[in-house]
């Protein structure tokens, strides 16, 4: 007979989750969400009942995944009332394991490393599931249960989780809001932000085969003092963004030096090897 | 009959506008470049007699095409001896256009956003091509130029150029570096480089229907203290890293306030609309 498993939040991460969950077999039972809507509309999506009510929760489940926010994960540990030890996971990548400890015996952690959106569908077998285990028998259901859904599983302690999570906001949030700052410029300069999306695009296909620190190109990598502070000129009054713009032109320049100074460079091609930016 | 065209450059930009020329029928009679192995790895891509030595460019040709790096185009515009008062044109997106006056009476300019290295293939026709001319009638011929290779041609002055490719800095250079840093706190934590891609691939692909600012999660968007607190904790030492750190995250709330300002939301699903970072 297969786990019972009740799923807590229908946020973002639930509603990917949910879906591929049920696509892998299991018996989910019940979602909760203290949100009516969000209960409501990934109830309608996957067919499950769901409630809004902490003490309505089934509490005879197998396993229980948290899929809250982060800061709220705690807090459910706690009022969690549930029979026979179930095993109780959390999703979080900022949250570590123990905090599970009020809630049941067993418990663990699957970390999925992806930026969620509801409205977007997403292979879930192609995002990495970072796992832990509170004794090796749950670290060992937990990982069965990520091997059910994804491709990509790591284990992965609490401390480690932390350092994937400080990572991922690098390469995702941080990055996305490079393009938000490009978005901008053009916006003040009457242009759409839809042209800088063939390049967007370009740049992120590139670190699918490149280091990051090989696929670097631009003035800062290039230290064109004429370029660089002709964008200086361009950014006048904004300090913020000026401030900004310094700081990771220097940062790109020592990841580039460090680079260099580990490589005995052929520099016969380097002016031509140099993109336009 | 149709223009003769010189390509002066055999570099990043060059390995893929060469190509694009003669797919689209035009008839390139030369290319120049002062490395000897740029310009035979050109040569043998695209079959095209070329040179080392600017006394031996065709002086005859209809158009010239500069690639070269931004701070030698205005020596080479100096340098070129053509006959006839041809078409000059360069592809940078951070050089004024009337650099080009040396050269010619006839001048523009054609800049491809777009991150170019020789080894990957890319669609010339899906990248944004920014043109200029020096009269309404090299306009003209720059504009049909670019049409015949790419399906997005903007006319753009040679001071909204400088913001557009200023935009490209932060949205593709600056964007790049983020993963190289994501890159580098997981190589200090013994995990690899490929685990962030399939969240690098996904952040892009979001850009590609949201803009930025509506497709932003993460701690700092939601100003989640805690886990700012603890990715601080992280950094501890690492203080060029931490100050990066702060500055992007104020910068974050900064423009997601300014966006929540403008709008009336509904607040109601916010604690489940967050996603887990």
């Amino acid at each position: 007979m297969s786990d019972k498993i009740v799923v807590l939040g229908a946020g973002n991460v639930a509603h990917h989750l949910v879906p591929a969950l049920l696509h892998a077999g299991h018996d989910v039972c019940q979602i909760y969400s203290r949100s009516e809507g969000s209960a409501q509309s990934l109830s309608k999506k996957s067919g499950l009942p769901y409630t809004t009510k902490i003490d309505d929760i089934f509490r005879d489940a197998d396993i229980y995944i948290i899929t809250i926010s982060d800061d709220v994960i705690a807090n459910m540990a706690k009022v969690l009332k549930c029979n026979n030890d179930p095993l109780v996971i959390h999703t979080a990548g900022s949250i570590p394991m123990n905090v599970l400890h009020t809630a049941s015996k067993h418990y663990g952690v699957m970390y999925p490393l992806q930026t969620f959106t509801k409205s977007r569908e997403l292979d879930f077998s192609s995002i990495p599931l970072f796992v832990e285990g509170s004794s090796n028998e749950d670290l060992k259901r937990v990982k069965t249960l990520a091997e059910s859904l994804s491709n990509t599983v790591t284990i992965l302690s609490s401390e480690k989780r932390k350092a994937m999570h400080l990572a991922a906001v690098w390469a995702c949030n941080f990055a996305n809001h490079m393009y938000a700052i490009g978005g901008k410029i053009l916006a003040e300069n009457g242009l759409d932000f839809s042209l800088l999306r063939p390049l967007i695009a370009e740049t992120a296909d590139k670190a699918m085969e490149l280091h990051p620190i090989d696929a670097q190109t631009g003035p800062a990598k290039r230290k064109d003092r004429g370029v660089l502070s002709m964008h200086r000129e361009l950014m006048k009054g904004k300090h913020s963004r000026m401030a900004l713009y310094n700081s990771i032109s220097d940062s790109i320049a020592e990841y580039c030096n460090a680079k260099n100074s580990e490589q005995n460079s052929d520099d016969e091609d380097s002016y031509v090897e140099l993109t336009l930016w």
